[in-house]
């Protein structure tokens, strides 16, 4: 059961751009319509879309933000691809207020379909490719879906989870930082859990307004942003699933955390690497939000963000 | 207050796509990690995309589907641009089930960056487009923003509106069909709201599966699909805004919603033509779930509902 006193949607501001100069066209929008496009006008791109829910018996911490990994969405957060609750679920239940975004050019956000706005081009992601990326199993073992030993992400859904992906541009992140800053003075303060491609927008535009982010977890980033500095004694939660080791050329995403935890040195006391091998807990993926344990990861989450932020008396 | 049974998403499949004989490509994911990019394997395109919410107190009545228009997404019936309940909200208070739609390369549904997959190229609609189309005002009026008079959208948030727009193919329309078909079966029998060019796509699924569509409220829509004598004898409302006759190259929907009753013809007693403006309501736009009175000109299309599907007793 979900009582919700309020839920809904909106976006953050990306820009407008004008078009001229170009020639009318006439295309068939239905089988049975159609118009005459006048490609010269102004568009609006580069903005986010969020969803929100609060809680009625809403917990006295700060709102959640989630934010999606590279060619992904918010539906990252939403039913597992075998039908369990999602992190958005579960916070919700948790008394969180949640804020989902669909990032620039991702999802509901939209994207640009006019020539030369953004550098280079769309990149879809083939399921061999996330097989390997998201350390389903080794890449040799993609045809006969072998995955690793003790996985837990649902891999007998992997066409289900694969409808989650949508095509990416790689030349965009400075306007996906700047749109979630937005999101941030908007929402903020407020925590944030953010997941491999969306570290590097979160702790980028985090850096630059620390007073909007209260706590930071991030599930497999793949990427903390070029300001170190900004982050020592900030409070931070870096979570990392199995098999981080696997070769075939998938980073190692664990070492570039522990590196970072490193290059914050005395001010990194409030960072924590959560390794879940180390903790005895096996078989992991990159999507951990997905995985069989994803409930029991949310609540390990979840204690060590309101050990760090506890409720008022 | 939503008190909701259930939330969720989910997706229904369209097809896998193979791509071969391409070569690797180096690209930046990040500003700091690269990969090399496999372009050759297995790609899903053209599945939909489906949010649903299931109120706690549920009515007797057959689930909902709301399916939006074209260059649109599931976003047309959420929170409208000035920040009241969108019809899903409205929906949930009255006590249905609703599913949201993201059809077939649409906002959640994702889209594919592969070329040669579609015919054609993807379109976008710049504001003064949707300014004529959307009958906001007179295209020569769009510089100063004046609106026709007596407008009940909400003018002054149009750049809100239009960050709900997305690029479209027009040449996905049978994919869009058979992707809606299969929600259907997922869902139905169900009652189906539909905008615009989700008009097209549900007339043309619904005349294959007459089982699975209790009845239609299609607002403005763009098409019937192709197959009139499937609708005989069909529980069909059709709801039309004001300033249908305007010129300026927009077309006359009305006209075209009333040449297809009649040729229901006396298969067509239980197709009901709502012109607002005939029962005394003026000002609306083509985005009449956005406008000022979305919430009455629902609870008009809910008693034709309830009308038609009196509860059992």
């Amino acid at each position: 059961m979900y009582n919700l006193s309020d839920f809904g949607s909106y976006t953050v501001p990306g820009r407008a751009i004008a078009v001229t100069g170009r020639a009318p066209q006439e295309v068939w929008f239905t089988p049975s319509t159609s118009f005459t496009i006048a490609p010269n006008g102004t568009y609006l791109i580069e903005h986010a879309y969020v969803q929100f829910f609060v809680p009625a018996n809403r917990n006295p911490l700060p709102p959640v933000i989630l934010m999606h990994g590279g060619g992904m969405t918010g539906t990252t957060w939403e039913t597992t691809p075998d039908g369990r609750p999602g992190w958005l679920h579960l916070l919700l239940a948790q008394g969180f207020e949640v804020h989902v975004v669909d990032g620039v050019e991702r999802g509901r956000a939209g994207w640009c379909a006019l020539d030369g706005v953004w550098e280079g081009q769309a990149l879809q992601r083939p399921l061999e490719e996330a097989w390997a990326l998201f350390r389903f199993g080794a890449k040799a073992d993609f045809t006969r879906r072998r995955a690793f030993e003790g996985q837990r992400f649902p891999i007998d859904r992997l066409e289900v989870f694969a409808r989650g992906f949508v095509p990416r541009w790689t030349t965009t992140t400075s306007a996906a930082i700047a749109a979630f800053a937005a999101v941030l003075e908007r929402v903020g303060p407020a925590i944030v859990i953010c997941h491999s491609q969306g570290g590097e927008i979160v702790f980028s535009a985090g850096a630059r307004r620390p007073e909007l982010i209260t706590a930071v977890v991030a599930v497999e980033p793949s990427g903390f942003g070029s300001d170190v500095v900004a982050w020592q004694g900030r409070d931070v939660l870096a979570v990392y699933g199995d098999y981080q080791d696997v070769g075939d050329g998938v980073p190692d995403l664990l070492r570039k955390g522990r590196q970072w935890r490193d290059d914050l040195g005395a001010g990194g006391k409030d960072c924590e690497i959560l390794h879940l091998p180390e903790q005895g807990v096996l078989g992991n993926s990159h999507m951990i939000m997905m995985d069989d344990n994803n409930r029991e990861i949310l609540d390990t989450i979840t204690v060590w963000i309101t050990d760090k932020h506890p409720a008022q008396p």
